[in-house]
């Protein structure tokens, strides 16, 4: 039996708000249980120094808590004046997780920022800003299209993440909450696309090393939960899901 | 006329909800028109050193902006790695503006931190960031006041801030909107606590100087616009307002 | 009676010595009793990147203190490897204060650096800095008209600045020294032009709130220090002086 | 065929050079093809503060390339002032890996500084820095030993990383030196103990995506890779590898 | 016939003003010609950790120019966020030059911060500083020896520096102005005692090497450079010169 | 008798291994004794703006050590965030040194970076880094040379570099290994040319200053040190060596 009473494979509520702040080309508040994170996707029409000429767009995020998102207050890194590794980490990840369904050719060029700020944390910041920003780049995408910026529609499938893990009984859990993810032995990232491709598959035992039965043991369930995540962003993009099928 | 058919001497929709986030001591939702910040008060049981050892407490302020916050999407300023003038003239203001009211020995050997973080923009942050982070500090001395933590309540008034400006008319403008704002020939923020005293006043003519006649137009409706507020306020603050009028 | 034996609206003795280093445009050596600044005004000829091509120029103001201008030694900001906030909030403010009586059409693409470095502290640097910068600027625009750089004398109106202040006796007091700025209870600077019209007004109550009542004595003997100031300005610039009057 | 003739499952020569500089407690520089690395484990007698009085040590790694391992000079991270988020990357997972296997509570209040510098670079160098780093804790764990500073051997397994990936022909393979990973389509790095169970997976496609089929082919030949380093690195340390045996 | 019209053996005139600010423990300001420097030497009753508790002090050097001490103004180290590499070879040059004649014991646990300031630049900044802060520290010496602080003169021999330099002539010059400077092809800065004591020689040959005997030549010139140096400080010195005659 | 047994003006063992790392166009590993520094040459086909169309080249060095080159594992300068004083005055100094005897008009519009990385550090790491970089350097000529992309020999001289010193017992020593360097009263750089004419000579007395005759006897001995090294550098470089001889 979990902390807040889940199954082993079941994901905490997940809501995903959309256009939830008003400047940027697409934005949403995604919240699984308690973990919140605004992520907005701005449109650029530049590209940095080394793809200018090239034809081609680029896409970059950035991830970021509010000092009290967390149960202890967290100096911030402007203050610091240095980004964590821990951030530069997760921000590398989440770049990384969307360029591999964003065909940078059809954006011509331009640059898209992710930006992706947790206000509230429960565990699992940073695959609810992989799934959030999905939603994001989708909006803004759909915004540029209609304004006759993009010829075609540039996301080549669904895209969204999952934390898994096993626990001190060598229980696999899907979707750790704080609590859970702290006393968890192995956790895992996953990272897939609507047709269940890894796009980033991020394992660490560092309490506990793990076997390969786990793993698989693992991944299972990983696939359940991002097959309800991707049911819930087809849902929430609405007409917008159309421009994916048609791919 | 104003852009958004309000009167001269008239607020924005002021909408200020309590307990936004789950972890912090204190939290609220500010809302002035379009100008949403999140304030946050976090009570650590520690000062800094040079207060070491002397009975007394320190409340702090930080003020960011999330990256596209605004119309143009701004550089984080941790990865810049250093905070900007503009960001400490305002959080140096909102901390002194909050000591005005705050009894530091009354709150024993623990510090404030109050964190105001604009999630959108539109004019007016740094007083909309003072209104809410009032409340945001009395929902967190009712906290540890109830846990027995302190002894008597530490606030000794109601702290508002609000901007006004005189545009290109010469009509002096109450709680300015960003397109009021960059267009005012002059700008002024005021601080005021419950009994029409002020805490700071900063008035500034980039455009143009300002007269003496002119101040007195500005702080008149400066003065309409705290009072309304404060009203706000305590409303808000509900039967915690009533540690207000023991004072 | 006030620690030096003032009155309480009587200003320091103001000594202002023009050309005091020899290579910037324009240089003054400032004392306001014991406060001692180094104005300097250079010219150069090109604008930041964002006015390039525009047809104006550009005054931009720094500010900093010798570590041993004060009574402790501080710890130069080169070595912390960041400008504190205090300095940042006193260069932008010199800054906006020389941008509002200089037509920056009249410059053509030039930029104005100010440099302003405190040698002896005791009270007042920001409000001095800005009294003798725009004497280093008159002295600079002089030099480049009569040079054939520029067509038009570009200096609008006289500038100065003077600090007011409330002490624990409730008295407003003119120009305070270091002694009675750390025991005042409101604090404020003022920055006038020539014709009495307001440029900045930074007033903050820490220790204490102040009416409005209050707020107007302060102002009352602020106009007569800025008038004292601006006759020792016009009488330190001599001939160039009558520049000012063509306006 | 691969660039240099090796079969897919081949690894590169390996070899282990110990005591590679003198002044470390263990040091080798390890060679996987061209790629090599010194790295040196450092022994210090204290833990940083939040380990005090604990009872326990604390490992941890930093990472670097020379300037000129590349085929393009990389800027010196000390000159550019900041440390790359690649960089740490590798260092967290180096320092997350060998915790896998360092039992902290038997090193006492120690620190174990891993430092893993990069000489030449030809692929695979953050898993040779894991593989190398493995028998430079070694030596150290042995002199200390020796020492009579710890009294218990406080390695619990062999640990060894290597690289594998998929070409643009589908082909899955082991050991990637820098033209193979360049354009490989999924590239994926395995830290294992001696035992074959994970301590750290990561795989990333960021050109393509991968099947779950295709990550079973990899983790096959990461184990026989993984086979071959534990030999070698049992080999190196000689009679130290009979510690291992004990356990 | 050297630019200013002086003989190659001749210093410029030099003036040393003292007590030149009013806080610090000892001051001057040191014109060579139009270099003219802030020098401060400032007293701190404690030292550095690493010499706590040894019974001796510690004595340190900071050295800074004005943005416009030089015909181009220079951007400010704390703008630039660090010390530049000539900043930091002058300093400790000053540091360790400064170190060679005070008897670190005979001052007790206490720091000296030696401040150098150059307010206008002309050639020779870092050999008038010597000189200058020299003079400054005398002054502190005599200060807290006077307070009883310390209880013997703890300066063991006067100190001075000067430039020497070889120009396209081939001709050896004393005390380069900066257009001397900027043309010679050897430039050495010697640091010598009252005593004809080497405590620093640090000769460049950028443009043209140079051979022992012209080596020869710069440091017979050097030398009656220092001779005329010391005198005029021990004249600045007055009675205070009589502590270094009792040595 | 010396702490390792060599004679007064003996040098320690060198060994200069040449093409030590494959990537740079130049490269050696220097042994002098114990003392082992990489130095490799990258030819870069740009120069910095300041010289862009000028027709001719620069080179331009950086030094660093490993953090465990030396008995106490020093921090990473990139951790820091900043680059210490001593760094860049070596750095500096590689840099000078190498620029006198390097035809910069010869080299074409390119800048050699030349990076000394010290492995492990037993005193003279900077001497040991410029006579490596000097042979490092002529690989690196030698190979654009010959691939035609210079047209003539650039280098002018050899250069090579020692350092002497004077120990507690007034005895001049060649080539101080750490421990002698570290209690040596007296420490000098000498950097030659094969002619024997200076490039730069920096000594310092730091715990004693040092007269005029005991500088003549370092002096005599450095030569001969330089000698030999210049011996070693023309056996190093085989047949490149007669494109000096050409000279």
């Amino acid at each position: 039996m979990r902390v807040d009473g889940r199954d082993v494979d079941q994901l905490r509520e997940v809501v995903i708000e959309t256009n939830y702040v008003k400047h940027p080309e697409g934005s949403v508040l995604i919240s699984m249980g308690d973990t919140k994170v605004i992520c907005t996707a701005t449109v650029e029409d530049r590209v940095p120094p080394f793809l200018r000429g090239k034809g081609k767009g680029w896409i970059t995020a950035e991830y970021s808590m509010l000092p009290r998102a967390t149960e202890q207050r967290n100096i911030r890194e402007s203050s610091k004046g240095k980004v964590a590794g821990r951030t530069m980490e997760i921000q590398r990840l989440i770049g990384r997780a969307l360029r591999s369904i964003l065909d940078l050719e059809k954006i011509g060029e331009r640059t898209i920022w992710i930006d992706c700020d947790v206000i509230q944390a429960d565990g699992g910041t940073r695959t609810a800003s992989i799934t959030g920003a999905f939603v994001a780049l989708a909006l803004a995408m759909e915004k540029i299209l209609n304004a006759g910026k993009i010829k075609e529609w540039p996301i080549t499938d669904y895209l969204a993440a999952v934390s898994v893990g096993i626990d001190s009984q060598k229980e696999a859990l899907l979707d750790l909450c704080y609590q859970e993810d702290a006393n968890a032995e192995v956790d895992m990232n996953v990272v897939m696309t609507g047709v269940h491709h890894f796009v980033e598959l991020q394992g660490t035992g560092e309490e506990a090393t793990f076997s390969r039965e786990q793993l698989n043991s693992l991944l299972d369930i990983a696939e359940k939960g991002i097959d309800e995540l991707v049911k819930i962003q087809r849902e929430t993009l609405g007409s917008i899901a159309d421009r994916m099928i048609e791919k």
